[in-house]
């Protein structure tokens, strides 16, 4: 545990869930001193990510408590170690679900530390030396200059917290398929319109995609259309409304976590197209054989992105002036903000305001 | 039905199932008159496709009684239209899977006649002229030219036969899924070494792959090796081995029809893996999202292949010298044979000897 590795020195305030009851409270703890390769930043802006909840109530049995939640991280450099040219003092930056990856391996080398066997996360994982890892609600933390990312001028750091991991999440399957290859004309489909969704359709958009959103709430139409920009809606519990898209698409991205079917979704899809999952869902799905055999359709699997793609998103984010729409809430309503979470009440993520005095913070530098 | 198209006049002598007992019995039958841009064939072999006995038995719910079976029909050219031009009298052909698809829209402009909406197969398929269509497990076929195939002349006609399903089928994902494009060094899996398993493996090392054969059953290993050539085997109910084997693989071919489930297969993938799912299973398979996600591998579904791809496919076999193993048997050893077939007791395809008197047949050029 943190406390007894030897150079964690530094006394951090942060918010933490200290058992399965999920509540947030208050929790003081230790992160290492800044190493020579290390970036220490002043958090000012953590997203909350579904993700967040799993872990705070131990949904998917793995948690060790207490955790410090938060993967969707920005803030202002305040310290870097001597080896690090790449960053500087004032720097706006950000860190997002990796805290750390073996940095030799095939994947790490391509960049693509996302698929490294030793990747660490930034709340939950055990760092390179040994001490648990505690995520961005806390007002401080201690990153390997590998896992930090530089946010664009123009970019609101509250806005910009989810890419790093909501924004991330759908930009890098829309790459590695090819999305963004030809995207005049080609259609996307978008399930599920949360924190996820919600970006895949403004990056969908901006990049020039037609996009439609897959929803099983028809009262999500209106939003879709007139607050996203999405050009056309599909309620995927109407049978007639799912025939009629029948192979309309070339692209879907799956951003629903619970289990459910694939093969209505599948059959949305043209020949050869492409159904990406980037929801983590316990159980199995069930996949039929007959419309991805007929239609020799894709299903492909996608977990956030390497840290060269993040840094690549989000100054693509920037020059496209992306941003995710989000709900600035204190500290002090977190466990209210998880609650209406859990109810996907929220248009579309609620971002933690750590610094307490915003872009004050940001203005002046950092502390 | 056929005997009420009126130029339906040929008699033609065939083996059909006339009921769900799937027992095969000497049937008479018509076929229509060679029209301007028909092939008349005689057949000379035809391979027994699994397909053959699900259809026979009716283990889809679609059969239509009486059917002819057969899609893997060699033979030699006995008339052609006066708008053929490609094909003349004596020609060692081949007809597949298809018998008729719109020729119009975008799947058939790019020769992709197998992701046709309205394909109409060899058999139980429904004909242009609203005739049912019977397979080759008959003495002649008149097929439109183009679903027909040359046989390269180094081919033997017996042993080429199942290469106009189950070399396709296999054929046809490894070009779509870049198997093809530098394929030394890369490592191709294999499971279920039946009749379109054993091609996958001859054409997987035939293309400079390293080939693993995937199987329940410890036994094959020997064959799988010295027959067939693969360089490694893996038993898949032994977790020891698939633990070893875990990451080891880019593509996998799965042509095992029964439902099974998907993840342990992911997992012998590497990063960006593919696994190809070739084998029809009527029950939807479990798909877990944790081995897609955290190695962005793909499921892709393969159907068949194109005219055009079926053509080159052939043609690579030519230049090959790629055949199946067959075993050929006369026209009343079908039963026989269809079950044998049910319980994978052949090495590794039924061909039966339609014309009964085999390559003399060819050689004089037909009748």
């Amino acid at each position: 545990m943190t406390e007894t590795t030897p150079n964690h020195t530094q006394t951090v305030n942060g918010w933490a869930a200290l058992d399965s009851s999920g509540k947030i409270v208050p929790f003081v703890f230790k992160r290492r001193e800044n190493g020579e390769e290390d970036v220490t930043i002043k958090i000012i802006y953590c997203g909350m990510c579904h993700t967040d909840l799993h872990n705070v109530r131990n949904d998917w049995g793995q948690t060790i408590y207490p955790v410090v939640p938060g993967h969707e991280i920005t803030g202002v450099v305040t310290k870097v170690g001597s080896r690090v040219t790449e960053f500087a003092v004032g720097d706006r930056v950000g860190v997002g679900c990796i805290a750390a990856s073996c940095l030799k391996c095939e994947m790490c080398e391509a960049s693509e530390e996302n698929y490294c066997d030793d990747i660490q996360l930034t709340y939950g994982g055990v760092y390179w030396d040994g001490s648990m890892t505690y995520g961005g609600y806390s007002t401080m933390i201690v990153s390997h200059k590998r896992f930090v990312v530089k946010v664009p001028a123009n970019l609101p750091l509250d806005a910009a917290a989810p890419l790093l991991c909501a924004g991330i999440t759908v930009y890098s399957p829309m790459k590695q398929n090819g999305m963004l290859d030809e995207p005049a004309g080609k259609r996307l489909g978008i399930v599920g319109l949360g924190g996820l969704g919600h970006v895949g359709v403004k990056l969908g958009k901006a990049f020039g995609l037609r996009v439609t959103v897959i929803s099983t709430s028809p009262a999500k139409e209106e939003e879709a259309k007139s607050r996203l920009g999405a050009d056309d809606f599909v309620v995927s519990t109407d049978l007639k409304q799912m025939e009629a898209a029948r192979k309309s698409l070339d692209y879907i991205i799956d951003t629903v976590s619970a289990s459910h079917p694939l093969g209505p979704l599948l059959e949305l899809l043209k020949v050869g197209g492409t159904l990406v999952l980037v929801g983590a869902s316990e159980k199995p799905m069930g996949l039929p054989s007959f419309p991805l055999l007929f239609a020799r359709r894709k299903v492909v699997g996608s977990l956030i992105g390497g840290m060269k793609e993040t840094q690549e998103m989000l100054d693509v984010c920037g020059k496209l002036n992306v941003t995710c729409d989000v709900e600035v809430v204190k500290p002090d309503y977190i466990n209210q903000a998880m609650g209406r979470l859990a109810k996907n009440d929220v248009r579309y993520r609620f971002v933690v305001d750590i610094a307490g005095d915003g872009d004050a913070a940001v203005n002046a530098g950092g502390d």
